[in-house]
Formats: C-alpha cells, sequence, structure tokens
C-alpha cells in the first residue's frame, strides 16, 4: 500500500529522528541508557521523547498515544515503542515500515492501531544480532536490541538487513465502534487525558454532522462544540462532546474533568444514538 | 526599548533554540506532537524543554516558570508557552519580541512578567495563516499554530511578517510588592519551587542591606543567610531568608521544605518590616 | 589505571554528550537554566537526561542511578550530577576523569559508586571562576559553576584548566557485599526501580553459578529466572532472583511489584546463602 521505506532520502539521513515512547517512567536509568545506545551509533540523531509514562506493561495506553502523534513526524521518523512485559520471551522483536515511517518493538500489539490506520508495507522479524549492543541482556531489549537497531536504521541499514519477513502482527481490538441493531453504535473510551478528556474511538466518518447523542455511565451528552472556552453552558449540559486534537470525539467538561464528573475509565461504553 | 529583534544573526540561524513551557504533562502525546511540527520545518532547532508540569490551566505559575528562566538563553532564544484556557477562542495569539528573545504564546497573561522586567520592542497578533499546520484544530493551537510559527521564526521569517502589531498585551497582577503607609511594604508568594522554598517577589532593590523582618502566616523570620547549609541554626530560628537563583528573596528552612512548616501557598501575604 | 581523558578526539569535539542527572524535578525551572547555560556555551553540545526524579538531596540514589547509565554511553561523554545539599557551602566542586569520561559535580559522594568500578586517573578541584557563570549565587551551582565547566569541557577546555588536583573523594558505604562467618555473605537492596524490582549490590562475580537462597524481610528466594515472562510459578515460587540490566542480581515477581510484596525500602539487609 506504502511505497517501501526510503533510506537514502537526504532529511532522513541528515538529521533523523528516533522517536521513544516506554513505560520506563523517567526515575530509573532506562531511558538515558537507550538515548547512550542510540548517540554511541548514530552521533547526529535527533531523539524525541513521546512519552515514558505509560503505565507499566499497559500496550494499549502505548499504542493509543503512538497513534496520537506518528502522524506529526515527518517521513523517515523511526519509532521505537518499548511496552514489553514479554522480554526476554517467545515474543518476536519486529520493525514495521508503514506510512513512510518505521516502527521497532515488540510485536504485542503495540504498533496494532498504526497498522489499522496505515497498512504496513512491510514487516521484518529482527534477529540479526550483528545490529545489537552485545551482550544482550534478557530483561532490558529496550537498550539491548531495540535502540541500537534504530540507530542503525537511522544510519541507512534497510529493515531487511534485521530478518526475516513476519507475517502480520498482533492486533488489539480494533479501533471501530460497533454498529448496532437498533441504529446508531457501540464505542468505548480509549484513552483520558491530562485535563481528564475522554477520547472516545468515534471518528467525523462516523458522525459527519454531528447529529447524535452519547451515553455514557448513566448520563446524555448532546451537546457538540466547537473550542473548550465557549460561553457558559447551562448546568445540566457542562459536559460536552468536542473533535479532539487526535482525530476522535471526545467528551469534555467547562473548567472541568469530564472524566471525573463521569466516573470514566479507559474501556467505559459509549452508546451513540444518531439523530 | 530594546533593539529589534535580528533574524539574521548567525548563530541563531545556525542552531536556533525553540524552548518549550506548557501544561500538558508529560504523559499524553501533546508535546511530542508540537516537536514532531518544529522539527518538520526546522530539522535543526534545538529544542529544550522548560517544564510540562504547569498546573493544568495555571498562567501565573507558567509566567513564574518563564521569568525565572528566560534570561539564562542565549539571545535569539524562542520561547513558545502555552497554557491556554481559552484555545480556539477570542483570544490573540501573539509574538512578542523582548529582551533580544522571541516569545509566542497566547494572550492571556503568560507572558505578563517577562514584559514586566523588560518592556517589548515589539508585539504582533498571529494570524497569517501560511506559517500554521493545516487543518488548524480548535482543540490544540499549540501544534497547529505556535509550534510551526516558532519554528518559522527560528528559519529566519521576522515577526512582522506574522501579522499585525498588537497592542499592549494582557497583564497579570504586578510583581512589585506594595508600600504600607506605616512603613515597609507587603508582598506575597510567587511561587514555591520542588524543594518547599518559598520564592517572593521582593527583589534586592527593595532590601538592598537584609535589614528586614518578615512575617508570614503567623510566623516571623529574622534570619538572612548565604546558603542552605550553615551551621546548625537554633531551632526557633529554623525558617531564614536567602536571596535564591531567580533573583527573589525566598523563606528556606534548614533541611526541610519551609512551605511545610509554613503552610504556605503561593499568593500567601508576606508582610516586610524594614529596620 | 585509566588513560587520560582526550579532549581532542574528533566525536567528543564535534557532538559531544552532556548528561545531567539531578534531584530538581522537572516542574521548576532549574534544569532549563542548566541547559540554557550549557547551550549557551557551546550550541553543539547533545544534552542528555538522567534523571532530574532524584528524591530530594539522595545522594545515594543519585549515585546508583549514574552508576547504572555511565557505561552505556560512549567515551569522551560529561556526566554532570547535581544533589547538592551542601551547594554554597565547604564541599569542593570537582571534575574526576575516570572511565574516558568525565564527571563534573560536588564532592560528596554522589561519584563514589563510579569511581569504586573505575578508579579515576585523575581528579581535580573546580577553582578556576574563568569558567563560571557569572554572578555565582551561592545556592545554584548547577547552574552557576557545574553547567557552564561541563559546557568547557566540551568546548576542549582540559580538567587540569579547572583547578588543582583534588585527593581522593568522598566515598558512601561500599558497593560490596560482606562475608559472613557461617559462610554466605549480607548484602542489600542498592534500588527498587518503578516496576518495583529490588536492586541488591550481588554481581555475577559473587554468585558465579546462581547456586544461591536469598533471605529479605523475612521471605526466602530460591528461584532464579532469565526474563521476566516464563511459564506460570507456583504461587510460593511467584518471586524469583534475576540478573538484571544495571549487572546486579534482582529480586523480582511475575506480574507484580517484588517490592509491595516484600515490603522492601532500599537499604533493607539480603542475606545470602551459598548452596
Amino acid at each position: 500500500v506504502n511505497a517501501p521505506f526510503d533510506p537514502g532520502s537526504p532529511s532522513h539521513v541528515d538529521s533523523p529522528i528516533i522517536t521513544l515512547l516506554t513505560d520506563f517512567g523517567t526515575a530509573d536509568y532506562f531511558v538515558a541508557a537507550m538515548k547512550a545506545v542510540i548517540l554511541s551509533v548514530n552521533p547526529h540523531a535527533r531523539i524525541v521523547d513521546i512519552t515514558h509514562e505509560v503505565a507499566p506493561q499497559d500496550v494499549q495506553e502505548a499504542a493509543f498515544t503512538l497513534l496520537a502523534a506518528y502522524l506529526t513526524f515527518p517521513k523517515g521518523t523511526i519509532h521505537v515503542a518499548v511496552v514489553d512485559p514479554g522480554v526476554g520471551s517467545a515474543r518476536s522483536p519486529i520493525v514495521i515500515d508503514a506510512a513512510h515511517q518505521l516502527f521497532v518493538g515488540p510485536d504485542n500489539g503495540i504498533f496494532s492501531y498504526v497498522c489499522e490506520r496505515d497498512v504496513p508495507s512491510q514487516i521484518f522479524r529482527i534477529t540479526n544480532r550483528e545490529f545489537f549492543r552485545q551482550p544482550v541482556s534478557s530483561t532490558f531489549h529496550g537498550r539491548d536490541i531495540f535502540a541500537p537497531v534504530a540507530a542503525a536504521l537511522s544510519m541507512g541499514v534497510s529493515p531487511e538487513q534485521l530478518g526475516a519477513p513476519h507475517d502480520g502482527c498482533v492486533r488489539l481490538e480494533s479501533l471501530e465502534p460497533k454498529p448496532l441493531k437498533k441504529g446508531g453504535f457501540k464505542a468505548h473510551l480509549l484513552h483520558i487525558d491530562r485535563f481528564g478528556n475522554c477520547v472516545t474511538n468515534i471518528t467525523r466518518k462516523h458522525l459527519p454532522n454531528n447529529n447524535a447523542v452519547l451515553a455514557i455511565n448513566g448520563k446524555k451528552i448532546d451537546c457538540f462544540k466547537d473550542y473548550f472556552a465557549a460561553e457558559e453552558l447551562k448546568k445540566k449540559k457542562r459536559l460536552f462532546a468536542i473533535w479532539g486534537s487526535a482525530g476522535f470525539l471526545e467528551i469534555a467538561a467547562q473548567d472541568r474533568s469530564a472524566a471525573e464528573i463521569l466516573k470514566a475509565r479507559r474501556g467505559d461504553k459509549v452508546e451513540v444514538k444518531t439523530l
């Protein structure tokens, strides 16, 4: 579907961007060790942290954050995503070529949402130890496999040099809302952000005209707004729907956390009645 | 007052610094999206995070942190500050030219303290959509307006290309302590730092000789120290005043959080009796 | 023991890495101020944060994190470590040349573990004010001394230009476990990481064959594993020992925080019975 990744494009080779997305937190030495390895291989890599605050081992949260971020990066960007409860075991390290970017990490669903939006042109299993840091530990492939492999890719190594083609990759539950027999559809919360905005899996193609009522946790939301700071809403309309910056419909509240008002958690069901 | 910003100075063009100061936290995709946009426009930008831990929508906290940081940066630095409860509404996006640096963000008071210290030479309202990321969302101007505009400035675009001159800018309450009829003056806490040090709005010009007694929350502080780790103080003198690294007088405590001892919160009044 | 630091090596001069390790947190202006000073002196420095989340004034935690990170960095890296309760007082600012890297910070034990592993070839007391930011505050040597000195080193200034040789440096308690009369040895927890893994001070040279039983806080651990995600262990064997990525034996738990199960805190004793 996509043209294969082009490691020879000048912007890529001159100043490749390598992003990092992990559940390592920022208190330990883990993230610095990955950056050290990358800069040892490619002193000119530009490293951008997406986040390291993914809840420990929460692959779905990582998958969402990567989905929300990757399209803002230029072609040739290399994303390293390491939320890896299976580190050292049989799960495969992979590199995915999709949307003219590369994605490096464990095959455990972390790239699921990206692959659902942008069908990969190629996937390879990473087995070529030539590009690993030695010795390879069994507990920190972020440092010993994924970081040096990403750095190698940023130096012009092609994905096929890393190993054999890999069939498909592990998928999380689809991003698509499910149609209901009685009309409308059933969506859910993909994410709750720092401000308490509740991000659903509903996109504009599902609701091109904003003609809908949402029901979540016993509350109804029938008001759509264009931005957060509008005129005072009537109290009972304090909750509203708004198209968020990641392309999904969000449930928000005026000057407050919608998640708090709704006692919402990720995964909560959202029933959508179209009008 | 200041010479106009010089976009043509070599150090600026070769390796421009763009700082980011937001209330986005570091768990979401927001900060990474801003960096992605900046590096898409200017692959050579050097991005420095000031902080993303400003409490949600706390414009005053952001204004203080920017005040404490900007003078350590070299001429030509471009500061992007986005604490923006009014995003998408009528508040103006602006660029300020002051102290040979540029400041990009919403006109909501976030640049108030900088402008109080360094009178701007120019302010422009940002309206030229040519420099925006398309399409412009109504909820994330950090990514769609402020980041790409800062990147454009770092490439040599001049502030006047962004829009028409803007009259003044929104001001927070002044940083100046207020004289009291009975002598002395009334100050307040601008900030409480990680260590519990309580930063007042008192500068050396107000107390050139350290001859003062401070009163806050029912406690008196009459001891001035030069550094934190001095000889053991008598217990009742555990609290002391010290000139802090941001140029303001701070109230600190030996081996403890002064804020905790004082049950202090930002904004608390400090009465200063000069001797 | 080590060859002296070579400031003239091309990779060092072209794109020197300066790391930062502090207890400043990321909410205040402190870290940004250090970066601003570094980039003012050397616009080409590549700054890598190790962490800023060290608990306030916790020198031992900083020493461990530096120990776990420094060997992943290339030769010529300059590490700035500032956890500095004695700032402004009599403690010495020093630069250490060890393992073909430089270490800049206060002489309070923060470099103790690095020096225990890699005997320094040289240590100098930093007194040459020519390389300081002026005026030097008495509360923020990170910004006014350590950052500009590190930047100067990254520009090719040699450590001996900074001041006179310094005899030894402050040492924390040794990393070495202590032999017990009855056989085996007494170790302790050096660190607890984000995942609740408990890092001991035991290295492979102490237990080359994994033949041991560990006792900590009333629990015994006699199971060694190679990676975290193995087959289900019997419930009572949920805790296991594993060689961690920093080179130390760790106590971990399947899908849970070992520290929580053990109610473990840093410093807790670990008795090791060899079999």
